[in-house]
């Protein structure tokens, strides 16, 4: 049962988004600006934000729209007949336009250019592996969360897995179709090529549809009760 | 149902706002002194115990005064009818005086000189923009918990909230009045000159002020009931 | 009471080392490329990928298989008569292999020789009582949490723990013998000469059954209710 | 009602004070070393770890013993009726004789000698007031938790202010006689010279007996139920 109506969901959609992206590439020029030439300092730096917003927006949001914020989650949340393929469009065309404004959003405030394309090429198989793996992990833990009724840990568990998979996935994890546009128009630490782009989305696609697949059987227990650990009574 | 009287809402208020400040503050000379020149590295060290400290004030105080420690969060509380004027401008003038007591009580901690008038410029439209958007942001992230009686989240989503709107925002955030004036009284990493502290509050105030609008709209539903997330079934 | 069939907590267990072990050694590839030869940093980056995925893969799987991945907590859990020898053996199984395919996905994703040998040497007295310490506190972590039923903080409370340990133990806390073996076949940053594994995994298993021994007499109460510190009423 | 009996309860104290004082050891010797001479980074590699294992002591604990860890904390419990004075004094002998195997322990994981002597000078009015401030704000952490019964918050309160206290309080928060007597003990990063530690002790037993004093007036509301916030209805 839908509690809100479609213009809320899609603003929250929005917004929620929006923030998401102006995080990313805001702590990106940040942390480029500031870290003197040292990039792990600059990726920590940009780390700590983005799983921190993730945080927030997902606590605020998901009672709204259920803070998806990403096509992929919206994708997948389809295939499992939660959303019609029409509020499933609805979605994905709310985040990327939440993403791209806050692209310019972050640029408006740090005084750049407020259109710019990205140069940054991030190409290449390991790459796209990389997104496979990403999007794989960050749909892993929502569905996990949901199938056991976790729904205030999944605020916590996607912010720690993006920190995390920023690190581990070599392509610092996108993991987002729509951040991954907005992103494109950034030509700054977390801007990615424009013709980069549509790898990268295909590979986060398959990426979230293997997660489905798979975790729709793993996750099918025979009598499973929510909160009991199995092994550890 | 008020469960504490005046005088203890004010001296919350008051002290919770000192230990932010101290923290902002405090943590700034100590990054500054320690980071060897790299402002990165600095500007982390002053996020993370910013961060940290806003959860334990909230969770300490929360019951007490509804832990506000920002005069744009009483006013918000005032226009939603939730404090009187009269209160309203009592929490202000507590956040006011406790705030400049924590820049002082950082510098003595520190052995500097008591009391400073920062040089440190922090104006323009991109930086008003900043504290616009931070603003409406802190806003969100509170009236949200509020909408979904999260209140044990409302800790550490302004802690998480904060820690990363200090990267992304430009302006590092300041996102407080109150805070705002007294950093003005410290002419260290974290001050800003008090010429330009009126325009500073001003974005704030305006900030605080459109998020209380949007999601006044936004968060009205038909029968929310507080957890169950719309499309996470 | 089981909840799911054995082929369903293995491929848990397989698959949750998986991510652990991508995370330690991708995150540690990509934390030394880019630290620009500052050790400190390079752990630090190392360190809270590591700890961050530990929350995610404990929230997601624990109702599952009880979230073990490591032979170290499965071996405490057979002691304790939760696991059956034959139930143990399958789940270490699942573990070393699932924590191999995780260094071989992290090699994939940064593009290096899928199968490696480690060079980095790690022994001596002092390292294995460093990992003696480490898994010691790692089982005191886990039993304690599921003494006083707090099956929710075992996430945050075993990510924290590692997390911490990584900088306190000396060896960065290995602690646990399937990711051990998984990272004498990557000869990158958290990488361990094969030859040095037997004497960590030793270590390990010593100071889980220590943990074990002691913390069966620590915990046993007279009439303890879970949530009720004693000396704060 | 006391659920554990005091041979138990002391072995708690002793060791999650062992564990404390060791992170605190351990990780300022391991963040020294790596640091390449950033005191930045050192210091901020010295703070995750102990704010991330007080929140893992204290979750373990707290159910047995009241994981004070602390002779401050114990005092104040003490000062409150809540534990007797010769409870009290076992409380403080078992956490300064776990901290001091904390140090010992450290030393041998890092294969130091495993007795010495501090020569780190850490003394001044400066100092002593930051002291103050740290233990001050300790225990209106811990004391606000308990007044509103948010048992489970005082494991992430107590670790993130400690994490912010380290950064703010110009002495890096020692906010604990126990810690104080068995940093004394080593001569590296998180050392103090023996003679400098009355003081510092002296002035954390008045900033607990302050902090203790003024909350009971402030915390003491009307018909306070604990989780309703003033002004957040």
């Amino acid at each position: 049962m839908q509690s809100f109506d479609l213009s809320r969901r899609l603003t929250a959609e929005a917004l929620g988004t929006g923030f998401l992206v102006a995080a990313v590439v805001g702590s990106g020029i940040m942390a480029e600006k500031l870290s003197g030439g040292n990039d792990a300092i600059a990726l920590l730096c940009n780390t700590i934000p983005t799983g921190a917003v993730l945080f927030v927006i997902i606590t605020v949001f998901i009672s709204v729209s259920g803070a998806h914020f990403n096509p992929a989650v919206s994708f997948v949340m389809m295939l499992r007949g939660e959303l019609t393929l029409a509020v499933m469009a609805g979605y994905i065309a709310a985040q990327i336009v939440g993403g791209c404004l806050g692209t310019l959003a972050a640029h408006l405030m740090f005084d750049l250019p407020t259109i710019q394309i990205s140069l940054h090429a991030r190409n290449g198989p390991p790459q796209w592996f990389a997104e496979f793996v990403a999007t794989f992990g960050l749909l892993m833990t929502i569905l996990g969360c949901v199938r056991f009724n976790k729904i205030d840990a999944i605020a916590p568990a996607v912010g720690l897995y993006i920190t995390s998979a920023y690190w581990f996935t070599a392509s610092t994890s996108f993991a987002n179709p729509a951040v991954t546009i907005a992103r494109s128009l950034s030509d700054t630490f977390s801007g990615i090529a424009p013709g980069d782009v549509p790898a990268f989305v295909a590979a986060q696609l398959l990426g979230a549809a293997a997660a489905a697949y798979l975790l729709a059987w793993l996750l099918r227990g025979r009598d499973a009760s929510a909160q009991e650990p199995a092994g550890n009574p």
